[in-house]
C-alpha cells in the first residue's frame, strides 16, 4: 500500500478550482510560471515522496529515534532522504530568487508539503519549520543575521527549530523562564530547559539554527516581555555551542522525529528584531507553522483515503444490499459496495478533496498578499488568510484524525494490526491537533481576535467570497446560499451575546471554528461542481465530482446545523468542575 | 494517576437510578441480595482494580505478550493478577449458585467489568469472554458437556475463548472454513485457520476451553452451515490437544492481550448444540459478549475522564475569563476553569455518567429477563435487552475511544507522550469499535433486525420508557418529551422510507443508532434530575446531577438534531467507489 501522490486532484485545483494561470499573470513574481511548470514540478515531488519519503515511514517508526551521548540518531535513511530532498532542491521551493530560492508560489509550496506529510509526517517535521523561520529572519533579523544565515536555511545547509515550549509554558508563553543576559559583544548568553523542542538535534544537516524565545534581563513580566534569539548549534569558530539535548520524548506517533529536551547553558545568541518583541517575530513563524500543520491533516487524511479504498475494493464480505449493474454477483461482495463502507469511504473522498481546494486556496491568498501590485487586494488578501489559518490548522487537523480512524474502521481488525499502515496514520495524525497553538487556541484566535475583533471586516470578506460563488447559478449554488444566509444572520447574535456575556465567546469558539469550516466545505464543492460544468456530460471526472459535491450537501452539512444550534446553545452558563 | 473505581456514582445508579432493592425483592433469585451486600462486592473489587491491576496496565503495555516454541508468556504479574482474581472468586460472581457460582445479580457483574477494563483492558481479555461462555453452555450444550466444564469455566480454573474468525471470514461468518469431521466415539476432529483469537494461548490458567464455529462434512453453505465445537487444549488423558498458536498479532493497542493466529490440525472437539445451529449457539454468547465491549467504552471513558480532571486541576496556564468566587486571582489559573477546558471535561463527566446508567439498566433488563417470576416482564426485558444490546455496543465504544481522545487534549503535549496514561487508553480503546461484530454491523442488527423486523415492538417498548421519565413532570422532563417526540414521529418515516427503497436503511444505520443513544442519554440525566430532586437542594449531589444534567441538554443535544436530520437525509442516493 504505497502512497502515491494525487497529481490529477492537485491539478484540478490549481487549474480549475484556483485558476491559478489568470492569477499568476497578475502577479509580477509568478508571471513567468504556468500551469506546465506547477505540473513538472508537483511530479517531481510526488516520485520524491513516494520513492525516496514513503518507503522509510512504517520502519522509521518502528526504529525511532535514539540520543546517544547528547546525538541523535535518526532512523536509518532519514539523513540520505534529507540529502535527496537538499539536492533536488526542495528547502529553495518557495524561496525568494534574491535568496537563492526558486522564487515559485507558496500554493506550490503547500502541494509539496501535502506530499511529505501524507508520505512521511515524521521525517518532514525535521523540515517544516524552514520556510517559517525563513519568513521570520527575511521579516525580523537585521541585514547582518540575514547574510549569515539565510542562505543556508534555503539551499537547506542549516536546519532550523522553534524553541516556544517550557515544562510550566506550553499555550501560554507568557510563563515562561528561559533568560538572555547580554554580552559585550552585542551577542547574548542563553539559559534555560526547552521541551518538546522538533528536530532539536538530530544527523540531517550538520548545523542546526535554534530560534529562541527568552527573557532579557530588564524584560516586563507575560508575554510582552518575550525577546526571539538565534542561537546556532556551531559558532563560526568551529566550537560546539552550548545547547544540550537531554532526552526525547517516547510518543504515541511521529515517532522518527526526535522531540527533544533541550538545555540551553550560557550558548551564544543573537537578538531577532526588537528587545521583548519576540512574541510578534515568532508570530511570522507560528502563522506559516499553523498552516503547514493544517495540511498535515489534509496529507493524514489522503493517506488514509488511499489505503482505505485500496483495501474495501478487494475485501469481500457478504453481499451488498445494491451493485453497479457492471459487477457480478457472487457469494460476497467487495465491501466498498456495502452502503456503511460507501458512506465512510465517500466522507474520506469528499473531505479530503474539499480540505485540498481550501488549503491550496489559502497558500495561494498568501502569495496575493506577497506579491500583488495592488494595495487593495494584498490588504484583502493578508485578512483572509490570517481568517483562514485558525479554521484551517483547527479544522484540517481534527479531519486529519477522525478520517484516519474511519478508514482504520475499513479494515476491520486489520486495521488495529501493524500489518497495515492505517494505525500509524491514526497515531501520526493525533499529535497536530495539539502543538502550534491547540485547536481551542485556535477557536479562540479565529473568533475573539479574528472575528469579533477587528469589527467582523475579515469575516465579511470570506463570507462575500461564499455569496459570490453563491451567486453563480451552478449546481449546488443555492444550497450554499443558504449556508451564507446563516452563517451571516448569526455574526450579529454572537456579537450581542458576546457583549452580554465576556465569557460567551470562550464558550462557543469551538463550534464557530467548525461552523465554518463547513461552510467553507459547501463552499469547496459548490466551486467545484460549478468548475466541472464545463465538462462533458460524460467525462468521468465530471461526474465524480458532482457525486462529491452531492454527497458533500446531502450527507455532510447536517453537521454545519448542528454546529449553527451549538453556537446559539452557547449562551447555557457552563457549570464549574471541582 | 491511578485508577479509582467511582464507587459513589455507582451507588447513586444502583440505589436512586435504577432502584435495585425493590427490583430484587420481587426476583426470588436476587431476594436476599441488598444494598449494602452489592457495597461491599463493589468495594472489594474496586480494590482488586485499583490495587492488583491498575498498577500492571502500563507496564503490560510496554512488555507486550512473547511467544516462545508456540507457549504465551503474558506480561510479568498478570498470571498472578489472575489467581487473585479466582482466589477472589470473581468468575463466579453472576454464575448460578447450582453451578457452584455466587448467584449474584448481572448488574454487579456490569459494575465489576466496568471496573477490570478500566483499570487494564488488555488483562481483562483473558476474562472477558468467560460469563458468555458460560451462558452459552448453559443454554446449548448437552448435560454431560456442562458437567465436565461448567465448573471450571465458573471456578476460573478453566479461561474459555471464542474462534469464529478466519483470514477471510471476519463480519461475514458465513466464509469460514473450518472443518469437523465426525470421529467413532461422536466427536469431532477439528482442523483449520482461526484469527485474531483474544487469549488464544496463554498462562493465565493451565487449560484453554475454545469455542470454535466450523462446518461438519454435510453443512450447508453459508451461516446456515456452521456449528459451535468446544475444544480444549487438554485432553483428559493429559496429552496436549493438536491446537498450535502460530503467531501474535502486533497491535495498536491491547498489547497485553495474546491476539493469537491458531491453528487447529484434527484437534479433538465436542458438538455444542444442534448441527449446523452454531450460529445460534454462539450468540447467546456474543449477545453477552457485546453488552460487554460496551462496558469497555464505559470503562475507557471513565479512565479518560478520571485522568483529565486531575490533570486539568493542576496545570496552570493563562488567566480564564471568569472563576468562582472561591479561587483567587493569579497569574496562570488551573486550565480546568478555561471555558474550552471545561468544555471537554463536563462532556467527559456528563456522557461517562450516563453511560454508566444506561449500561446498568441493560445488566439489570437481563437480571429481569433470567429472574421475573411474570411471563410478561421476563418478555419484556429481553426485548429491551436486545435492543439495547447494540446500542450500547456500539454508541459507548464509540464514546470511549472520541472521548480518551477529548481527555488527552485536555493533557496538551503532555498527553502524545509516554508519561501520562491517556494515550494508551487512547489505543486501547479503538479495538472496542471493531471487534464482536463491527460498529456498523451493530448499526445493521439494530435498524433492520431489531427495529424494522420486528414491526416496532421493542422499539415501542423503549419508547415507552423513555415516555414515562419524561411524564415526570421532573426539571429537563420537558425536553425529554421532545426528544421522545421527534423520535416517535421518525419512526413511520423511515418504516416508509425502508419501503420504497430497500438500501436505504442501510444507509441512515448508522444515524439512526447515534440518534437512540442520544435520546437515551436524555433520557439517562432526565432520569439522574429526577432522582436528586429529593436531596437538599445544597446537597453536592444534587447541585452536581442537575449541572451535569443542564449540560446535556444544552451543550450535547444538538447532536440528537444533526443524527435526527441525518437520518432523514440518507433518501438522498450513495454513489458507488471506483
Amino acid at each position: 500500500m504505497g502512497y502515491k501522490a494525487p497529481l490529477g486532484d492537485m491539478q484540478f485545483v490549481l487549474q480549475h478550482w484556483l485558476g491559478v494561470e489568470r492569477a499568476w499573470r497578475d502577479l509580477p513574481a509568478y508571471a513567468e510560471v504556468d500551469l506546465a511548470l506547477a505540473g513538472q514540478v508537483l511530479e517531481e515531488a510526488a516520485r520524491f515522496a513516494g520513492e525516496v519519503l514513503a518507503p522509510l515511514n512504517s520502519a522509521g517508526d518502528r526504529q525511532g529515534c535514539r540520543l546517544l551521548e547528547g546525538e541523535v540518531l535518526t532512523p536509518d535513511g532519514f539523513p540520505a532522504a534529507y540529502r535527496a530532498y537538499v539536492d533536488g532542491g526542495w528547502p529553495a521551493l518557495a524561496c525568494a530568487v534574491e535568496q537563492g530560492g526558486q522564487g515559485l508560489p507558496q500554493v506550490l509550496d503547500a502541494a509539496l508539503l501535502e506530499m511529505l506529510y501524507a508520505s512521511n509526517h515524521a521525517w518532514a517535521m525535521y523540515t517544516g519549520i524552514a520556510h517559517g523561520a525563513y519568513l521570520c529572519l527575511k521579516t525580523h533579523a537585521s541585514e547582518a543575521l540575514q547574510q549569515r544565515w539565510l542562505p543556508g536555511i534555503v539551499s537547506g545547509e542549516t536546519l532550523p527549530t522553534m524553541c516556544l515550549t517550557e515544562p510550566q509554558a506550553g499555550s501560554d508563553v507568557g510563563l515562561l523562564r528561559c533568560r538572555a543576559e547580554p554580552l559585550a559583544d552585542g551577542s547574548y548568553a542563553v539559559s534555560g530547559n526547552k521541551l518538546f523542542i522538533s528536530g532539536g538535534e538530530h544527523d540531517l544537516s550538520r548545523d542546526i539554527l535554534h530560534l529562541v524565545l527568552a527573557r532579557l534581563p530588564d524584560a516586563p513580566a507575560g508575554s510582552r516581555g518575550v525577546s526571539l534569539l538565534l542561537v546556532p548549534k556551531w559558532l563560526d569558530d568551529g566550537t560546539r555551542n552550548a545547547v544540550h539535548c537531554d532526552g526525547l520524548e517516547h510518543k504515541l506517533g511521529i515517532r522518527g522525529s526526535a522531540t527533544c529536551a533541550l538545555r540551553f547553558e550560557g550558548a551564544r545568541g543573537w537578538l531577532v528584531g526588537e528587545a521583548h518583541g519576540g512574541l510578534a517575530a515568532m508570530f511570522v513563524m507560528m502563522n506559516s507553522a499553523r498552516l503547514h500543520v493544517g495540511l498535515q491533516g489534509l496529507g493524514h487524511a489522503e493517506a488514509a483515503w488511499q489505503c482505505a479504498r485500496e483495501y474495501a475494493l478487494e475485501r469481500r464480505q457478504m453481499r451488498a444490499p445494491r451493485r453497479p449493474t457492471s459487477v457480478p454477483a457472487t457469494a460476497a461482495d467487495p465491501i466498498s459496495l456495502h452502503p456503511a463502507m460507501r458512506r465512510s469511504l465517500l466522507e474520506l473522498r469528499v473531505r479530503t478533496e474539499g480540505m485540498r481546494a481550501l488549503g491550496y486556496w489559502a497558500a495561494h491568498w498568501l502569495d496575493i498578499a506577497a506579491e500583488s501590485v495592488e494595495g487593495g487586494q494584498r490588504d484583502k488578501a493578508t485578512k483572509l488568510a490570517a481568517l483562514l489559518t485558525p479554521i484551517i490548522k483547527a479544522s484540517f487537523t481534527d479531519q486529519g484524525f477522525t478520517l484516519a480512524s474511519k478508514a482504520l474502521q475499513v479494515f476491520g481488525g486489520y486495521g488495529y494490526t501493524a500489518e497495515f499502515p492505517i494505525e500509524q496514520t491514526l497515531r501520526d495524525s493525533r499529535i497536530a491537533l495539539i502543538y502550534e497553538g491547540s485547536n481551542e487556541i485556535q477557536a479562540n484566535d479565529l473568533l475573539l481576535r479574528k472575528v469579533l475583533g477587528d469589527g467582523g471586516e475579515a469575516f465579511a470578506l470570506l463570507l462575500g467570497e461564499l455569496q459570490a460563488e453563491a451567486a453563480s447559478g451552478a449546481p449546488f449554488a443555492d444550497a450554499l446560499g443558504e449556508t451564507c444566509e446563516a452563517l451571516g444572520a448569526l455574526l450579529p447574535e454572537v456579537r450581542a451575546f458576546s457583549a452580554a456575556d465576556d465569557e460567551y465567546p470562550y464558550r462557543a469558539a469551538g463550534d464557530f471554528l467548525s461552523l465554518c469550516a463547513m461552510a467553507l466545505l459547501a463552499f469547496a464543492w459548490a466551486r467545484s461542481a460549478r468548475c466541472v460544468m464545463a465538462l462533458a456530460e460524460d467525462d468521468p471526472l465530471r461526474v465524480e465530482k458532482l457525486e462529491s459535491a452531492g454527497f458533500c450537501f446531502d450527507y455532510l452539512m447536517p453537521d454545519f446545523d448542528r454546529h449553527l444550534a451549538a453556537v446559539r446553545a452557547a449562551r447555557a452558563p457552563l457549570p464549574f468542575i471541582a
